[in-house]
């Protein structure tokens, strides 16, 4: 790179990269609960000292769909106390603002908007945590734009073709063309490109003035075949990726030398997991662009709570499995350990004196080779006054049999070679997952037959992840309606009515109805029934128009919301279901799927999380 | 009143009145959806339109506690659109920021904030719709305050008194104290007023020269002894009342002549009940204040949905019991008085183009004498294209007999003469009450003995008023550890147990407990909770001053939030309840209270209410 990018700020572009704030995050916890805000303010902190140009979060700013009141007014309150003031932004935004902000009341940036002092602008997509749900199909960054206090961009409305047109900016000689993409299911992205269905515009003009910087927000580690996005998959002329979702930091740039360009991983900026990754030192990036140059500066965060992880193998250990005393001496041991990863703690201490005191602590205790366990509660009581996590300081597992050959070869002779992992294995699972289980179990009495278990899945999922109250009732009412279709069709009889829903249901589990589920689900986000497709339409359509914000919210959807107003606004999905008639048949479904969900909630004493591995 | 304080702009403050906007009413119902938007939009227009100094708002301006993302996006929108621009606003703002706004974090009006650019700014207080709660004890109004888009005020945060700081503001030679008072419950309010624990602090200086203005939101009709607040309670120095929460315009100054004050009732800007006050025109008060006179002009609200209302005595019309068709007779005179009134509807159409086009129509029939009724649904499927609520236009009730002497004197022979209304018979019930006629029911089965009716009609008030997931399962959690305490103070042996818990439960009955369940709730509110006394609370303490907007969040809490982290942040009240162990009696009660209520709640087919006329 030959101009150092640094040295001149009339033409080099100064951008704060963070992503995956996760404001919220444990926010009931006495000890972790302000976490997230404060290293959020760490980072606005940050971009006020380096006098950044702007800030680009990737993602995840939120940890819940829909925040709650203490956490959207603590982002509210930081994004006023830091991001106005009297500098002016020296970035002209040049692009079709219609295109980049065409879905929020306000099509520009907002340090255009003469009556807002913005100093330090805040560009955002979503993240999978804060994605766009619920009538309206808006996210909080859609709050936090109509506020005035960040430009939420890379927003996408259609199921079957992504079109991102980049942000242009310019600030002396730099031109950055700014390409966005809120996060999606990683699958149906991955299938999206898989069909050229994602197309990134490019400038008409000098296309080679400008650099190209892509954000994105989805699974970049291979989850399973279609369960991520590989690099390649993303055009060649980017410069450099911008890669939200991944909490691990990585944020030194990467090159990929088939793709031609640099890759970035900031990594979240508060540990959602006790896992490797998160426990590595967790940095933001200050990235200078300069013409097509760029630089990335490293900055580490220093309020970030300490976290320390440590591997145990007991049989690597001195300790004797048959030793009468094992358990209490394991204790003695893992107790050594943790005090030493507190003095490790206190000597590693940033400095910073909102740097949280007690750390996180983890020990993955491997007890094959015929260990015994202690109570992981007693154990953390031990810790309460210097520990955040006394709870679950201790993961106890056992190793996985990598050779079967040596089986009993040495003194790891348990036949069950499992990795039993907890209280972890259960937060990685999936929702939908879990109803599958549970309806596909050997309990024949819970088989459905009317409905599908993935349709159930992902009605579920949708209603733990997203608050969506309305999403079971409608996959059952969709499901129950095109059964009934079906039977009509057939002029079934009554004695065949049975029969022919298994056969029908079956039919339908063949096919993959994805696609299908995924439509309903999309229908509710935006609050629109199949049924009822009673007279009003018309009449409505005229109603709906009486205000210009009322219209504007509807824009993209092409159809007008229909069909309510027999239950208030607060309507659960199960009051719903009872409350309602018409229906043949009673939701009896609806019920069991519900009590289903409550089994595995209490079950896991927590929030049921559905992503894989970063919640 | 001699100088008119419209002459003289220079030192009249012209001052918009409005309250009970209820934005998000409805907001599911596909014609009415978009209701409380539309005419907040004009509200704000109009402030516009009269170059007003500010807006004035009586409390609920939100609907729900947690109103949606749709309705805090579309209000957002609103206030950043209308009260943003150039216009330097004339008012001083004189007193002690940090009595008025210490709440906040930005303790200034947001006109003096020299990075936004406030048109035309907007006070309010809230109301009993969108109160304070949950965690941080904060309100929708609070995140339109960070926002920099609203000046909340009128906040309290003690239960023992209440001191009413006003707002000293100054245009010219007019000085303004502007008194707020957000909703409280009505008894404890009523409570403290008679306690003579209400305080209303007053200028130091000149106190002759200030105009008086009180701003409250709470029941001014009589419900019951202590349900409402008796004008003669508030004091007399006041020169104007501004009563939010009740939903008739009543706008035009009423002389208080014990009192000397006038008191300016504008009612609510959308129907939120299809009663008779609903159906009134609606007003927002233009009020002028020149040194200690004052003027107010009615402004029309001309986007408001047209409401009819009529009532039908079918025993004084020519209609006939004993005709064969009278059923359809009945709904023939029906349709021909809805059809009427739509044609009434038409002919006072307001001009304004964003004025909905489909009426709301209610008519009220005394079915008496012996009348049969008709099909309410199938009648309302004859006006759905014209009329905004063809399911509910039709309330049957039967007359009341006045004065039993004249029984049988004419055909209104009916034995019972029980006005039943519906549906609203039940949206008017409290659900306090419900819960308590559910447990005090012949049905011995049910009775309580643990837990108090009234306690656990408090704690489902919440859940249900405030979605505040907690609130039953800690009164639960509260009502049982004081039980166990009492058992180990008398030292109760096992066989006495049962005899013991009866006792205590009946004493608690006997007792007024409102004080105790409402410090149990309001410790809900701040996330407080009394167990879980373990040895953490010093480095908590420490912990939770990491982040200056952490620490602010819990200021006048007095107490460090503790004890949680044992659940997910989104753990309902139902999966905590089961998921905790500890309790040493299962929580069947919870769950019953819980069938209870989806139980009332499914008869009822929408969300319950529990306030007792205005919803």
């Amino acid at each position: 790179m030959a101009p150092d990018p640094a040295d001149d700020e009339q033409d080099t572009m100064k951008i704060l990269l963070a992503t995956d704030c996760h404001l919220g995050y444990q926010e009931k916890d006495p000890i972790r609960g302000n976490d997230s805000l404060v290293t959020f303010e760490e980072i606005l902190v940050l971009a006020q000292k380096n006098d950044v140009d702007f800030v680009l979060l990737g993602g995840d700013l939120f940890h819940d769909n829909k925040p709650s009141r203490k956490t959207m007014h603590g982002c509210l309150s930081l994004l006023r106390k830091y991001c106005l003031g009297d500098k002016p932004c020296q970035v002209e935004f040049l692009s079709d603002p219609s295109l980049n902000f065409g879905h929020t009341h306000f099509p520009t940036v907002n340090y255009e908007d003469p009556n807002l002092n913005i100093a330090y602008p805040v560009f955002s997509i979503h993240g999978n945590h804060d994605d766009p749900a619920g009538q309206g199909n808006l996210c909080s960054l859609d709050l936090l734009n109509a506020a005035g206090l960040v430009n939420y961009f890379g927003k996408h409305e259609s199921l079957e073709k992504i079109e991102v047109s980049p942000l242009l900016l310019q600030k002396g000689e730099t031109k950055l063309a700014l390409y966005g993409l809120g996060a999606l299911r990683d699958e149906r992205l991955h299938r999206l490109f898989v069909h050229k269905k994602v197309a990134m515009l490019r400038p008409k003009e000098s296309q080679e003035d400008w650099f190209n910087l892509f954000v994105l927000h989805q699974n970049r580690t291979k989850h399973s075949t279609t369960n991520y996005i590989p690099e390649q998959f993303l055009d060649d002329f980017i410069d450099l990726v911008f890669w939200g979702h991944e909490h691990e930091c990585k944020i030194t740039p990467v090159w990929n030398g088939i793709q031609n360009f640099y890759v970035t991983q900031p990594g979240s900026s508060v540990a959602t997991s006790l896992s490797e990754g998160e426990s590595r030192a967790k940095h933001v990036g200050l990235l200078y662009v300069k013409q097509r140059n760029f630089k990335l500066h490293k900055l580490p965060l220093t309020t970030v709570r300490p976290f320390y992880m440590e591997d145990i193998v007991l049989c690597d250990t001195s300790l004797n499995p048959g030793d009468p005393d094992i358990a209490k001496n394991i204790e003695i041991y893992c107790a050594q350990k943790v005090t030493e990863l507190l003095e490790q703690a206190e000597r590693d201490r940033s400095g910073n004196s909102k740097q949280p005191e007690k750390p996180l602590i983890r020990l993955r205790v491997d007890y094959s080779g015929g260990f015994e366990l202690f109570s992981i509660q007693r154990f953390g009581q031990k810790f309460v006054d210097r520990v955040a996590n006394p709870k679950d300081m201790i993961l106890f597992h056992r190793r996985r049999q990598l050779n079967p050959d040596h089986k009993g070869s040495d003194h790891v002779g348990d036949t069950e070679c499992i990795l039993d992992l907890r209280p972890e294995g259960l937060d990685t699972a999936r929702v939908e997952d879990m109803v599958k289980e549970y309806f596909t179990k050997a309990d024949q009495t819970k088989r459905l037959n009317l409905l599908s278990e993935k349709g159930m899945g992902e009605a579920v999922k949708e209603f733990v992840d997203k608050e969506e109250k309305d999403a079971i009732w409608e996959l059952f009412k969709h499901q129950l309606q095109k059964t009934q279709e079906h039977l009509k069709m057939r002029g079934t009889v009554e004695e065949q009515i049975d029969d022919e829903v298994l056969h029908f249901a079956a039919e339908r589990r063949a096919r993959n109805e994805q696609q299908d589920i995924e439509a309903v689900l999309r229908r509710v986000r935006q609050n629109h029934h199949d049924d009822d497709n009673d007279n009003d339409n018309g009449a409505a359509s005229s109603d709906s128009d009486t205000s210009s914000v009322a219209s504007a919210v509807e824009r993209g959807t092409g159809r007008v919301a229909r069909s309510r107003g027999r239950g208030g606004s607060s309507s659960r999905a199960r009051g719903r279901g009872r409350g309602r008639k018409a229906a043949v048949v009673e939701p009896v479904a609806v019920t069991t799927i519900q009590q289903a969900f409550n089994t595995l909630r209490s079950q896991r004493g927590s929030r049921v999380k559905s992503s894989i591995s970063y919640g």
